[in-house]
């Protein structure tokens, strides 16, 4: 999908298909080696990776120049920091904030609840929603009462990787509701044997809400559109410099 | 204040005065030579800079292994990121926590609601509680109804730089109160003109919660201790290796 996308757009992609049992070293060599290359622009370190790998270390390796998907620590950092801007913002996140943007769902003054705490989603999100200065909830696996303080948000953002754990009666009637999630359910009547879901009910969701997002279709083309995005930017200031 | 507590415990500590109009440059070249001597365990910049030097471009320069004050943004990053650990916390907002917990306040699966997202306090806060498994609120300038939100918190970080702006109705019965504010108001009655009071109505608050820290005295000398504390944990990190 992402490579398809990059085709469209004009952006050439690299695969670099590397063994599962590749030696961190060897990784952390080959990310290098694109850090120093000027024709790349983007690294993208498809996770997750196999379990003999550390993550973080290699994730730390990436130059933050080059860093599209945003999730070195320093640009993570950044995005916390007022008065600090990251290279590059999580493409999810910053795809969650262009498609309430869009919309024309306001911010600014709102409560905004964040349903999962995730590095990739949550997390990063909850931030530039604050940013954005929304008054923010972080609701997760040990938040006793989820449904109480979902209810109460204007803005909704669900990414706890649980198939329709929020129903319809769990929205404030009105809500702009962004579904995250993408689970996999059993579905006897597709030839796959399964279908996807969000997080959200949604055929309970869309009768509540003010406007959500579908599962699939809603923020996974969105979040592709965002990192082809962080790599133009990303382009962009190398040759300007 | 850090000075004398240094002295007490044992830290030798270096005072470097420079004049207010030093360049930036100079300002730098001194954290340079502080980040190079193996003497040094802990480098502590006091903020606020004079306006001609661009303070997160000096806090940066900063070895994250001497960042005992925790501000750098690679130190906030990792402090915000699951599974991720800073090298330093900031001191305020592990001073919190430390009060927390050693009052006995369960912090997990609790509503805590912190007022104020300032990148010294509020914010790295948050994260904090967030990381111990709270359900996080940030209130904040722009929120219109602070006082409902910080009626269901179990737990209030109060750092919002607003003299008693958290009246005593505006707590949960029972709730645990950390008062960060420290603002001066006038009292004539006072010799210097001014007496300092926190973020919260004290008289009020002290009635209505099960515990409260009181301004001044609560979190300031806290504040200290873990100022000392992260450099002695930076200072064994170099020892031992």
């Amino acid at each position: 999908m992402k490579r398809k996308a990059c085709a469209e757009v004009g952006i050439k992609s690299i695969d670099i298909d590397l063994p599962e049992e590749v030696p961190e070293a060897e990784l952390i060599a080959k990310v290098h080696e694109l850090n120093a290359d000027p024709e790349v622009h983007g690294i993208l370190v498809q996770l997750p990776l196999p379990k003999h790998i550390n993550e973080e270390k290699v994730l730390t390796e990436i130059s933050i120049d080059k860093d599209v998907d945003g999730f070195h620590p320093l640009n993570i950092g950044k995005l916390a920091m007022k008065g600090r801007d990251p290279l590059f913002l999580p493409c999810t996140p910053k795809g969650c904030i262009e498609l309430l943007k869009r919309s024309g769902v306001i911010i600014k003054g709102k409560r905004a609840v964040v349903v999962g705490r995730s590095n990739i989603v949550g997390l990063p999100v909850s931030l530039l929603l604050l940013k954005a200065d929304a008054t923010v909830t972080v609701v997760h696996s040990r938040t006793p009462d989820p449904e109480n303080i979902i209810r109460e948000a204007d803005i909704v953002i669900a990414a706890a990787g649980q198939a329709m754990m929020i129903k319809g009666s769990w929205l404030k009637p009105g809500a702009a509701v962004i579904d995250v999630g993408t689970n996999a359910v059993d579905d006897p009547s597709r030839k796959s044997g399964y279908r996807l879901v969000g997080d959200v009910d949604y055929q309970e969701g869309c009768k509540v809400a003010g406007c959500i997002t579908p599962v699939p279709g809603g923020v996974g083309p969105m979040t592709v559109a965002m990192l082809l995005k962080n790599t133009l930017d990303g382009a962009k200031r190398v040759i300007g410099q």
